[in-house]
């Protein structure tokens, strides 16, 4: 069983209107809602992979009721805690006429001491039975930003390798928990190693703590540091499409392909063909099965270490 | 006690957003909610004034919940019927540079017949213990455009006046029902009238059933159009501030006058004074006290049928 943790999970708001129309009232065409957050999203992939999950988190309110009920319709399993504040939204109102959206995300739940300590308590129950855990996006205001060092270093005492996908001061200091894997895009990764060459920043992350690190590079696929080598996947076509999202179904695909102990570069192409997939499908957390397929046989890895040139294409 | 009836209730959400930037993700940095409504919005200000309140209609999913609770923290009493379907949001987004505001109006519930056949039990109830009844605002989907003509007859059935405040079929049907007093704006009242002369427009609808017409006229004050005679309702300044509301506050005193039996001058000067004080307050439902009682002194009404000039002033 894989454990996403979402400290900041969300309640993901779609407006569609026919054409917005600013400093008026605009009917709304349609809405749609369902749980969101970077670890909701890993989780739904991987379950759709047929993967068993559990997702773990804090909410609260009746944004957080409206969360729970869409993961237990979705059928996910959930183990989550409870906090005094109410769970955050982040809305997309969609401008059916400009073909564009405008997001509105809204600030988090306050964490009280005693409610993180709860939340330890389920986590720690959580690991009894996980084979990986994904700690994945923001941390809601109250959580000390060294969160995911906790997390990772609870998790490595049981024997469970964690996964770390976060930005800013939650990434720095999580890595000195020594997480299996991060996973930061380009820009996280700069910010973070204050470095614009990735071999270099992501070297820096692995000196710090991190066992492997993947930067996932947009149109320009995959970039793996690791113990066994280096490596770059890269998409056979360019994308179109929403690239929210894309980043957690690398994180699904590298999290199963840790959990089988696949290969690198298998698990690379599988992180970018799945990457792929997700660019392609309309909400974050879904992918497109048949975009899926058709590049998983034609991404190119290439390692970076050897002078082979490509290992799989 | 006066119930007001709110079919289709809201949580109204709203979003301060520093500046927001269209086609790309705001950061909201303060959220506000609160139940919303017409009816929500007199039965807040009749509390306020101290009357005994009883809040009717239907609510569903976890946005009903956060309705509910949110009238319960407020000290309103509640008899709400559950339906199936996701009570609204209405959504204003706050744009602190340009110190203005775009809403965004969800759709309401779809209301099934066996739903609207165990509100009206709770209505009846409720009316047991009636002085009058405020029926306000819009319809959600699946309840008859004529709900407003059966609500007003069973009021009437048991000896409760019916206050309407709605606009289009609603209030076109709802006056066969006879209520005892409809407050229509200059627009609502032209669009069903099909006349642009507001006292021929406001004879029309006593002719069709309303025994009393008052026309909020925004800037230009009140006009009452009654078996009683009629009369024109001026404030003695010009209002700058939040016209959501204004009309929520003049049915607000126009009932309380009726329960109470007040003059119509009285009435009137009551309605717009306290309409003038919502304008000065920042949220529907709420009022100036200050501006309130400042108004109330100053308020002219003259009689249009009479030549005895200003009754009141």
């Amino acid at each position: 069983m894989i454990v996403t943790v979402t400290l900041n999970l969300a309640l993901d708001v779609t407006y569609h209107v026919a054409e917005v129309a600013p400093h008026s009232a605009n009917r709304v065409a349609a809405v749609a809602q369902r749980a969101g957050g970077k670890g909701v999203n890993v989780a739904r992939i991987l379950h759709a992979l047929n993967h068993e999950t559990l997702v773990c988190g804090l909410l609260g309110g009746s944004t957080g009721d409206a969360a729970r009920i869409d993961l237990e319709r979705a059928g996910l399993p959930v183990a989550l805690s409870r906090v005094g504040g109410e769970t955050r939204r982040t809305l997309a109102v969609v401008d059916e006429a400009r073909g564009d959206a405008t997001g509105y995300w809204e600030p988090g739940p306050s964490v009280a001491e005693r409610e993180w300590r709860a939340f330890l308590a389920v986590y720690d129950d959580a690991l009894a039975g996980a084979r990986a855990v994904v700690l994945a996006g923001s941390l809601p205001p109250g959580v000390r930003p060294d969160a995911y060092a906790e997390l990772s270093r609870r998790a490595s005492a049981v024997g469970v390798p964690a996964v770390l996908d976060a930005d800013g001061d939650p990434l720095r200091l999580g890595i000195a928990g020594r997480p299996a894997l991060v996973k930061p895009n380009r820009d996280e990764l700069a910010r973070v190693a204050g470095d614009t060459d990735p071999v270099a920043s992501a070297e820096r992350l692995r000196d710090a703590g991190a066992g492997a690190v993947v930067v996932s590079q947009g149109a320009d696929g995959l970039l793996a540091v690791t113990p066994e080598g280096r490596w770059r996947a890269a998409p056979p076509e360019p994308l179109a499409g929403n690239p929210t999202g894309a980043g957690d179904a690398a994180v699904a695909a590298l999290t199963a392909g840790l959990v089988e102990g696949t290969a690198w570069p298998d698990r690379l192409a599988d992180a970018t063909a799945l990457s792929a997939a997700a660019v392609a499908a309309p909400l974050a957390g879904g992918f497109d099965p048949d975009v899926y397929r058709r590049h998983l046989a034609a991404v190119r890895v290439e390692s970076l270490t050897r002078h082979g040139g490509a290992l799989r294409h």
